[in-house]
């Protein structure tokens, strides 16, 4: 197995003024060539303390890959990092600064002269070229392990990565299949009791996540090639698909929206919204698609007993019960002349939700009755609303 | 010097599927207390090298703050963590347990098995309570070293955070004012041009940030009191007022939306809202205060031209025109009776974009023209809507 490893450097990155998003990129770059990435560390302006980090990445990591710290001012130090682990010498390297002093020349300017240490090597370190900025990198092959040093503005380091990086590494051909089911209606440990022991396997894995939009359960699985991990994460997969069918409403990139809008499309029919509760959380997922003729938000009770909110329904049983839900939606639909009326209404303070969806002939609703913080119940309202609009259009009973 | 590590536990941190905000937020808490971080480290699902991890940030640093990895699941594994380094065994706790059952019962749900350790304590550990979710805290003190462990999800550990663990943590006694002001219709660079030399002085100092709602300006003061630290940024605070104050509408928690509606509120006047082009993004901002009628999101032009758009216009000047933008505040403000009508329409080729206020007797309205991706072209449309909107409730000419 092949271990990288990333090391963020500057204390900008300590500070919380700037998001990494460097090593975000080179994660998922390790990742699509099978390269394990067992740790990320970020470490400030200090020489001692990027030398640690390095030594200790080196201990653990085949592949330690610096991004930071290569600029021409005191604070950088990913040079002397290096050379300091190494026990080498950074010396300046002639063409190296004949080129950079040439950089300046050619826009009638003078290099400073801090700009020198750009142009140092080690003696196990190649330069790599930076067409874009003043910061070669460095790649060093020592001992079996590899370092590479690259810049931190994010289009260098991306640019040198391409570039000069991966063609220089030897890759092993290890590649990694992996695929993201998302469900909607279960939690994470009613999924965990549902999957037992399969998430303690290694290879293939399967891991549960909680997001937002619901929990999300991914397999992945590594071999020689893609079509082998595939194949090796086959059985795994089916299984998990099957123990999960009721929940899974897609995969990757799906959302519940776009889903749900896909089957709208499919049978070509309409919908109408109306969020007593979510405000506008519907609207963003649905209002801009061509089968959806509109989505009102309101919480006005003049406005909704306009539309077909029941006196009676209102007074007797409130504008945050299930007939209310029902009785909305049926307005709604009436009212734009839709397929579907969806609705939402709900109580922050007793945190019970209902979710109504109707046509001409019949409707469905849901409840969703969880503590939460209000943008927390919106979510979940706004996801069962989705949920029951997306099993009805694919014909499943609720 | 009081010296802080951060370890974010996750393997979706190191697949470059999550970018890491927890620990930017939890950087930017250390750093307003006078708090030095050194080292930020992300490690995956693995007890090993979690272990690991957690050892070498205890030899270096003070205070140890551990995200995520206190699901209910095997791969959840920073208390296993805790304990294995410590050299302590977790047992349940009774009171947590009973505590997490009755979540699950109180919604008539039993607590599947798995979340038992949830419930676990080792004996050097307190727990922190976690309101919004079923993952409790831990704060150990121990040897003179502080470990604190809360959960992934931004929500539960900002809570945690602020609720649990500052109050406990007896931090160094500099203090630190800021205060951000918010502006609307003025790119950073304007501002940087009109605050001149201010942005380059270290203490009070003066920062700008483009943000998705415009571009906030930051004046920060640290000082051996809050009530000093108040004083030693007065000065240049009243300056930067001065030279923004066309643009500034709010400060710290304000938003654009907040302060329209305060004055609608005070005003006693009401709204409704015609979403053509952004969506529910209106919706979402606006939909849920007593004082807006409704907001109506839709592209249909049968839905559209029934509210009030006329044929003429959208024939001959198209359903993105200023006119269109006009008759659509016209209807919503009729259909809902409503004070005001708002209404916005725009085009996501040509990157034009209109919004409309209307009352009974007037209309203003705004364009915007810049290239931008769908999601910046819908930011900027609602927030010039929301401008538009503030400014002429303020009673300020256009």
């Amino acid at each position: 197995m092949f271990i990288a490893e990333i090391i963020s450097v500057g204390t900008e990155l300590l500070l919380g003024e700037i998001t990494d998003t460097n090593a975000v990129f080179l994660a998922n770059e390790l990742k699509a060539r099978g390269v394990v990435l067992h740790h990320k560390n970020t470490v400030g302006d200090n020489l001692q303390r990027v030398a640690d980090t390095i030594r200790k990445a080196l201990e653990r990591s085949d592949l330690v890959i610096l991004g930071g710290g290569l600029g021409p001012t005191d604070d950088d130090l990913t040079r002397e990092g290096i050379a300091l682990v190494l026990g080498e010498t950074p010396e300046v390297n002639q063409d190296l600064l004949n080129h950079l002093e040439s950089m300046y020349t050619s826009k009638g300017r003078t290099m400073p002269q801090s700009n020198t240490k750009q142009a140092w090597l080690i003696p196990s370190a190649i330069s790599l070229d930076n067409p874009i900025g003043t910061a070669p990198g460095w790649m060093v092959q020592k001992d079996g392990k590899i370092i590479v040093a690259m810049p931190g503005p994010p289009q260098e380091m991306k640019r040198m990565w391409k570039e000069q990086v991966l063609p220089r590494l030897d890759l092993p051909e290890r590649a990694l299949y992996h695929v993201t089911l998302h469900t909607s209606g279960i939690g994470e440990s009613n999924i965990a009791d549902l999957l037992g022991d399969l998430t303690l396997q290694n290879s293939p894995s399967v891991a549960t996540y909680a997001r937002k939009h619901g929990v999300d359960v991914r397999v992945a699985h590594m071999a020689d090639s893609l079509e082998e991990a595939r194949q090796g994460a086959a059985a795994t997969e089916a299984i998990v698909r099957e123990k999960l069918a009721k929940f899974i409403y897609g995969q990757d990139s799906d959302t519940l929206e776009s889903v749900a809008l896909k089957k709208l499309q499919e049978r070509k029919e309409t919908l109408a919204v109306f969020e007593a509760f979510t405000a506008g959380a519907l609207a963003q997922k649905l209002g801009r698609h061509p089968r959806v003729k509109g989505v009102l938000s309101s919480g006005d009770h003049g406005i909704q007993v306009d539309l077909g909110l029941t006196p009676r329904t209102l007074s007797e049983e409130g504008e945050d019960s299930v007939n209310a839900a029902i009785e909305l939606a049926r307005g709604i639909q009436d009212r734009l002349g839709a397929t579907y009326g969806l609705a939402t209404v709900g109580n922050l303070e007793t945190h019970e939700c209902h979710v109504a969806l109707v046509t001409d002939t019949e409707h469905k609703t849901a409840t969703l009755n969880w503590v939460g913080t209000p943008d927390q119940l919106i979510e979940r309202t706004s996801n069962a609303a989705l949920m029951l609009l997306y099993r009805t259009l694919k014909g499943e009973a609720q």
